[in-house]
């Protein structure tokens, strides 16, 4: 694996292996040795703590180093077009930025979120992409316009620790929200849950599709490790006898940059909040967290013995030792 | 000790062992240890430098590491409210905040202004006692609404280094300024020279008092250590016979979020200015730092030989490396 | 060497020490010893990314680190006048800042560019020299107002690497810009190839001359070692029979806070684009980066083998850490 931009890019075998070895690094069975000397330069394009405190002590507990730095569009914002003449806002070419980066750290991480102006614009991922055509050094999402492939990681390992190999039914569930989030964790979600073979049921109103391209690729990911995913707008019937529920929220695409529409079609579910009883049958809760209490989930669910939303976050530490352990593999 | 978010918190005499082993750290006759391969989170709601750079390089020289996080309120603004139902600003539950830092760090230090807006708001103290409630590992205190305890550790340290186990007259004499600053220094100061057991004498003009708990609190432990507290109106009566005089601005609560009662009540005591001639008979002048020149401490006060503004600044690192080495005592 | 502010108060053959170092560093040949458990203050006035990364990576390679502080204007505003009464904007008098930034770390690395309000007041370099006259550690330029010094380390190191110790021409040929640009970088160019004792031609529209005193030293030094200095305001004549062309926009001091002339001056002159074709007879082509791509430099003079930029970016790594050890040297 020389870059880790997307789930759609790799051998699921080779993305179960990570997730495995992370939970070794975890019970301390496995020390990772490659990271030893190793410089992560990290690159934000929007702000972060969770990310930035987790991949940086990944890199420091296991001997290496973290650079963070923060790239705010104002201050250093990036052109992406092919034989561009920059006499517009952009600053420098992501060719150079990646070229002399590579020169100084041993992989860059970057996080740059969709503008959620246009789904099919953000489905590009401009810039992990532009990055990772120039660079000489291993390119690695911390959430992309379209993906949180570091989440999916850390959720992969929540679900090993509650429920071993064991194949469950796995339920996301869109959640009410009051602004426009993007759909890198709900993608990221459902791959995680298909990498572990599970019957998948994506649950969203009617309007709150996701991405086409990869919710197939879940299908045929959790097909092939003997699950499968079915679609729902009825939230009811998709928590009947689920096991793992992640309650998420996103945006639909038909309300990119349309506040008025986004606000109509978000305020017309709010009935989809999860609750402490919509799982009390359920075995666990997940979410990528922050999560916006009472509004998304339910203190009820949050602070039930289901969730595992603390574990969760726990383990972006572990499940990222152990990417980059295999990323930094001479 | 657990966690240090306010002198009122702890027995005297733990305080007092802290500024004592600080002295031993800096002659080099101690060498705390228990920071080795620890990591602190730096959480700062407001800007820093001095502290910032004190506390890392406290956790860095002897051994551990430091994260520190910009966590300005545009960027992530917690929620408080027990029960809250999170439809406003706010993006994420110090709960939440407090349990995901806790699972990464081993020690969260934060720093958080008050809002100037209410004193009875700010000696609440919420972000501070939020992340003291549900955190699962030390919380330290990097200046809260109204205390900066960690300051009063190095003013505690600066007074032992300039006056031994000498009981000596304290003058904390309020100082001319043209903004609202809040009351955090002026109580710790108050608060570091009772720990001492010294005779402290409040000065500001009338309108100025400082929240009674704190005073109150000074001098008891002035008066558990030997040493008395009174407060005055008049700046040269209290300054008659100082030995260690403490100048420092703050804003008075009467006048929070009243911007033309505020120009007005600090324009009318600009004769408070602290000069040279005012402390010629003393024989130490503190200032936390950073201090408006000729506006509330001249110059030749400033750079007299009874200032010990530098020597203060540079002990906050050792008090602090000796803070978090009684913190992190297993 | 102490502090590292300019050019022009060092010996040349002290610099062209420092590079021949630094050759030695990057080749494995020279350890450097003197950065060993030092700490290196970097505060940063101005964003940066390229000089962050290289001057912390410098620091940590070779045994030491680095604090690197965001300084923005607003959040803490230094005061530079001797006796001011800081009764306006600014909150910190440059000699506290210096005297308490000395007891916390072994050197202090700053940028600040200038104003570009007036080339008189720039070239005070009132920051650099304000922490100059008050710390009590080393402090070193990462740009300033008029001068790049770090940057002019890694020019002639690449100089150097490759073309050795032979004699050639070398151009400094202005490049088209849509924003006013400092002088700093062209400034240290000219030295750069000065201390090699290169013959320089200064090539620029008519009125955008660069300052001076700048362009006298490098006279100087550029005989000092065998070389000339000549300037045209033709840029094919200059360009002829080049072996190193360094290609650079800088705004002219005629139009500093005048926007409607500083755009017609600038736009007057789009036909200096340095192109692959203006450089096709030359070996070298250099830029500090970051670089308009088709309105500084065209796509295929960067793209070419000619171009020495990502070489020029590295070598800003290595001829720091040489710079550090001669300035950490006991």
């Amino acid at each position: 694996m020389k870059n880790f931009v997307s789930f759609l890019d790799h051998d699921p075998n080779v993305i179960r292996a990570i997730v495995e070895q992370a939970l070794g690094i975890k019970n301390g069975s496995i020390v990772p040795q490659n990271l030893q000397g190793k410089t992560l330069g990290m690159l934000f394009f929007n702000p972060s703590l969770r990310t930035r405190v987790s991949f940086e002590l990944a890199m420091k507990r296991f001997g290496g180093d973290a650079i963070a730095l923060a790239a705010g569009s104002d201050t250093w914002s990036l052109e992406f077009g092919e034989r561009a003449l920059m006499n517009g806002t952009t600053v420098e070419h992501v060719k150079d930025a990646s070229k002399v980066l590579s020169r100084y750290v041993d992989g860059i991480a970057i996080r740059s979120f969709g503008a959620l102006k246009s789904l099919e614009e953000d489905l590009k991922e401009s810039v992990l992409r532009g990055f990772e055509q120039f660079a000489d050094v291993p390119v690695i999402s911390m959430e992309s316009a379209c993906e949180h492939p570091a989440q999916a990681l850390a959720d992969m390992m929540t679900m090993r620790e509650r429920h071993g190999n064991e194949r469950v039914k796995f339920v996301l569930s869109w959640a009410p929200h009051i602004k426009a989030l993007p759909m890198a964790v709900p993608h990221s979600a459902l791959l995680a849950a298909a990498h572990l073979g599970h019957d998948i049921v994506l649950a969203h109103p009617e309007g709150f599709d996701l991405a086409p391209q990869f919710v197939n690729h879940a299908r045929e990911v959790a097909t092939q490790f003997g699950g499968t995913l079915s679609e729902t707008n009825n939230q009811s019937d998709a928590l009947m006898d689920a096991t793992i529920v992640y309650a998420k929220n996103w945006a639909p695409a038909a309300a990119y940059g349309d506040p008025a529409k986004l606000d109509s079609m978000l305020g017309a579910h709010t009935d989809w909040l999860m609750t402490g009883d919509k799982i009390k049958n359920a075995k666990t809760l997940l979410h990528c967290l922050p999560v916006r209490r009472n509004l998304e989930v339910s203190d009820n669910a949050l602070d039930s013995p289901q969730s595992a939303i603390y574990d969760e976050a726990e383990n972006r530490l572990w499940a990222q030792a152990s990417l980059l352990d295999t990323i930094f593999n001479p």
